[in-house]
């Protein structure tokens, strides 16, 4: 599987997702605010993986700050933070990671600017590390709720492209299939971006996993004829109640399932649950530009002057979640009261 | 608003819809072979539109067969039909046309050959202005249902180009607007092949309707957040218990309609009953092929061999139905006896 996103030198690259699965092609960040525009962009895309990149960012921002002294170097550095936090609104590991990575500069008054910006590059370093043992932990756990011979539904990709490795509603369905589960999975093509044709059913076939695509209009249809015996999925951000903002379609997914009778799991690491927000609403869903649902590449599909909306996710409420699988446990409701113990944990 | 299809001198002509709304291009059928492969190909689509072109067909078949005496004359139209009728399987339409015209020879039996293809190409235009007729009268009565400046959800494309003209769907979305009731529509793109995106907006454009496109995953957050007042869509077949054969997708829209509690209308007219097929699980889901999922134009978007699936329709069963919408009058549950009520009208 090639890397999400890693340290070449003194720069970071990241394989751009855009491109992704006709084209490899590496994008590469000599400074933050090359991060800043992947990000915005979607070059890199998935709340772990934006969270990843965020704390890479910040590094390659320290590095570039010429100050002589711990208070010039804090100053720079905390509106680089700011700078970053605004890259994309909905997924908090952005916000997570930028508040990791100033918590460290806050600890290292005494130390030598040279000796905080190696520290910062080690801590980016850490966190992706992190995250790919968090994945696989998550996989271990989520694993157990998976029936032998199941057929999945995900939608979007929560899988390798979406995390630092591994992936967590993909890492789920991967730790599944190695325990021998032999199950297989139906992506939904995920538009506008077409994230589950272009980049789930690529990493899944790459592991030999078996995977079938469908329109995402087409998974209710599948799911009444019995077709679909569970369906997992990332997150974006999980309010503090376990309301959960993923990717547009998840909610109707969500609904679905419970319609059906069909268990709906969200696979997510704890940093991606905002104990500060007390539920869905208060979630800001971020609006994207509507040339993604009317164009595809360079041409338009729809007649000329089209008026699209093109809203990035939105929020399921945690009455239609089933279970929270997360690296330190398995949550089921009451969500607020077992959101709060295990994130204690 | 360009007319769907057309007698032109002794040849039948449709807009491509393939290429809308980019290029206004006419595809001309010769023959009745033209006319299957057009319905086949989605040249001409939407069940009522099915209807009127398959009507055409028989008529520019019947025109080419050499045949001496009525006997002769009927074997060959026979064959004919039993061509025309495998064209597509779901739209229950394309059946009733073809036994109208099949009928109408039956009747016909001491007129002279050049007497019956006279009366057939007739028909076929009858079976036209009566389509149009029929899409005004229901969407009079449809039209009572939508209140002043509501936000009316539609799934595909069940306007003008779906039918002989004005629409099912769209037709009660226009008598409404004609009404002044100040409407505004959200239009599903309609994944795979885009029906919302390229021919829904195309068409309300044109009749200065507001009209905004969404992907397909959005239609339930937004109903969610109360953007959407009601759901009106049109229907392939509708089962003698009220099960509704329309669009992939269809059913979820209506599955997230009644969690949400906001009405959902089919409109159809009378023809689109199929009172031989009691329920919707009898009804055959046609499957196209998989490059509509996978492909745009010549394009794979997704990896090299992936596996599509591509169901072109679902079955919503009667209870997500708030009302069907004919020509004969608003039909409410119990479905199986006011169905029976109203088609014998």
């Amino acid at each position: 599987m090639i890397p999400t996103i890693e340290w070449k030198g003194n720069q970071v690259r990241m394989v751009d997702q855009r491109k992704l699965p006709g084209r490899i092609a590496w994008y590469v960040c000599r400074d933050y605010g090359d991060v800043i525009k992947g990000i915005e962009i979607m070059v890199i895309r998935g709340a772990p993986a934006i969270g990843v990149a965020a704390a890479m960012g910040m590094a390659l921002g320290a590095n570039s700050i010429k100050a002589g002294t711990y208070g010039a170097f804090r100053g720079r550095f905390r509106k680089i933070a700011d700078r970053m936090i605004t890259a994309r609104p909905t997924a908090v590991n952005l916000k997570w990671a930028v508040e990791r990575m100033s918590r460290l500069v806050e600890t290292m008054a005494d130390h030598s600017v040279a000796e905080i910006k190696a520290a910062l590059r080690k801590e980016s370093e850490e966190i992706l590390a992190e995250d790919i043992a968090i994945n696989r932990k998550m996989g271990k756990n989520g694993q157990k709720l998976i029936p032998k011979g199941a057929t999945i539904l995900t939608h979007c990709n929560a899988g390798s492209l979406a995390t630092g490795g591994y992936g967590t509603a993909l890492g789920v369905i991967r730790a599944a299939h190695e325990a021998g589960k032999k199950v297989q999975v139906i992506a939904d093509e995920t538009r506008p971006w077409l994230q589950g044709l272009r980049l789930t059913s690529f990493e899944l076939m790459q592991d030999k996993i078996p995977v079938t695509v469908i329109a995402d209009n087409a998974a209710g249809s599948l799911m009444r004829s019995k077709k679909i015996d569970l369906v997992v999925t990332g997150a974006d951000r999980i309010a503090a109640n376990g309301d959960v903002a993923n990717k547009i379609g998840t909610y109707q997914v969500a609904v679905l399932a419970k319609e059906n009778k069909i268990p709906f799991y969200v696979a997510a690491p704890i940093s991606t649950i905002d104990m500060d927000t007390p539920s869905g609403e208060l979630i800001p869903v971020e609006q994207r530009n509507a040339r993604e649902v009317s164009h595809w590449e360079s041409r338009n599909m729809g007649p000329k002057g089209v008026q699209a909306i093109n809203p990035a996710f939105d929020i399921t409420p945690g009455r239609y979640v089933t279970a929270i699988i997360t690296e330190k446990g398995i949550i089921r409701s009451p969500y607020k009261r077992e959101i709060k113990k295990t994130v204690k944990k």
